[in-house]
């Protein structure tokens, strides 16, 4: 009786749906994006049609998922951080579109589709990528400005700032650029994903939960956990690289070792590499330690980012 | 002897000094900007380079210089205005570093000297204009939070963003461009104008203004003072196109005739477009008629947009 169908199936209901929530709440913040880039035909039509293909073109929506879940970590509300949600997502997209550009990286490919600048051209490419980065500060600062203290939001904005800025994403990318085929230790290759994918994982998180209310202590500890979560992130994703194919990836792959990238597994080697992904996951965990379970999202993020492939 | 030197000496004195203003107030902003850029040699010191080279390369520093004068319009202090002095100036130089892109409008030189990419190649001049871009909100946010009500400051965030983003700047490029060789009317232009260089002169007005202390009601008058100044502006650009020379302007000129792009001298034709620049001129200075001497610097400027040519 104890094994029958009723209460396995509380059993099963009483278990965190990582499926569910990530879907749900990746649809709370696609609706908010499709209003972000709901522009009437204007002269600029082309403009925010560019912004729409690349910004509403699916995904995992894993950044504002992590503002969302870092929120509700520390007890917030959700429209507190939606500000913050939509804009990550936005930079992230324009990082995608200006790094697939011919002068960066030439990809023709993302997520299944062509790349922007193949189907809109490299002006309107470049300047919709232009329009995501700059649109994200103003909605950030609108839609936050509604829910929370102003001086949060400021420091919130002054963060995502910083770290998607010369000292975070773009440095980061232009060491990866300068970098293609140079050797490195694993501490440079620490230092450049650290800027490269990390700052912005950091800002989600940290800012999810300022803007939900945490306090300074909290804050901290949700430091330590983005930062194991954005390494472990960046390790899978170079073991992505080696082994998935292109119709899994949506994207071409292996181009990483065509171009003499230091990755993980080119450093570590395949074992290794998955041994450290999963310590990273550990780590993440326990700087959860003094989280109840309105963290249990994170967590299963956490082993979400690693598990996507091992 | 009311003639003598003496005399003379004072009245001159009394007179507004435009030019010691604008030397000042442009070696002040540039002073700021460049710490904001003063990165120690790392991995991304050629980002770094990359941006310098086109902050620092002189100009009239016309958007900073309003920002500064609109603060002391209102009598507000210099401190509180300098955070978005140099966010603006920072926006405007990551527009020309773009716009002069091969994709763009393929320039080899900017104020004299090789575009940025014609020195650092297309991918850094693409990240050097994100880094400037984004850093900008960075340098807003900070430096203002030392100086002014979190409020204010937060307010001053969005209406930058949006004059320089999809509504803004980053609109009227892509009206610009697609735009090339096709007739339009006075009203088309006008409204291309307004967003891809008129939107960032009126932020850089009222959000000066507000950032001192500015009233609701003195921010409306400074609005209408920035929408004849930022039109003005254009207009006076359009004859320096047709008139200049290369030497004198430091880039190419005749380009927009070469390109078919609509402008006042083509549509007007030059006298009626003097007429129209010298009508908003007034127009500029009456928009201040209730403001005491702590707008005279303003006054110049609009008078200076103006004469720089005509």
């Amino acid at each position: 009786m104890a094994d029958g169908p009723t209460l396995r199936g509380l059993e099963e209901k009483a278990l965190f749906d990582l499926d569910r929530y990530l879907k749900e709440r990746a649809l709370l913040v696609e609706r908010e994006l499709a209003a972000v880039v709901d522009e009437p035909a204007g002269a600029a039509a082309r403009l925010y049609e560019a912004m729409r293909y690349s910004l509403l073109a699916g995904g995992k929506r894993l950044r504002p998922v992590l503002v969302l879940a870092a929120c509700e970590a520390v007890g917030g509300r959700l429209e507190a951080a939606m500000g913050l949600a939509c804009a990550v997502e936005m930079i992230h997209t324009y990082s995608l579109i200006h790094d697939d550009l011919p002068c960066m990286d030439d990809d023709d490919f993302r997520r299944g589709r062509p790349t922007n600048h193949k189907v809109y051209g490299e002006a309107i490419a470049t300047l919709a990528g232009d329009a995501l980065l700059t649109d994200a500060f103003k909605v950030l600062a609108r839609k936050s400005a509604q829910n929370v203290q102003p001086k949060i939001v400021l420091e919130t904005i002054a963060e995502l700032a910083q770290a998607a800025g010369s000292a975070g994403m773009v440095g980061g990318q232009v060491i990866d650029l300068l970098g293609e085929g140079k050797a490195k230790t694993i501490e440079e290759l620490e230092e450049l994903h650290a800027k490269k994918t990390g700052a912005l994982f950091l800002a989600s998180v940290r800012g999810g939960a300022r803007l939900g209310g945490a306090s300074e202590a909290q804050i901290e500890s949700l430091d330590a956990y983005a930062r194991a979560l954005g390494l472990a992130f960046q390790v899978v994703d170079d073991l992505l690289d080696v082994q998935g194919t292109p119709e899994q990836m949506g994207k071409r792959t292996q181009k990483d070792q065509e171009r003499g990238k230091a990755t993980y597994p080119a450093i570590l080697g395949v074992e290794r590499s998955i041994d450290l992904a999963r310590e990273l996951e550990s780590r993440a965990h326990r700087a959860l330690a003094g989280f109840d379970t309105g963290a249990d999202a994170l967590r299963h993020l956490a082993t979400f980012v690693v598990e996507r492939k091992l």
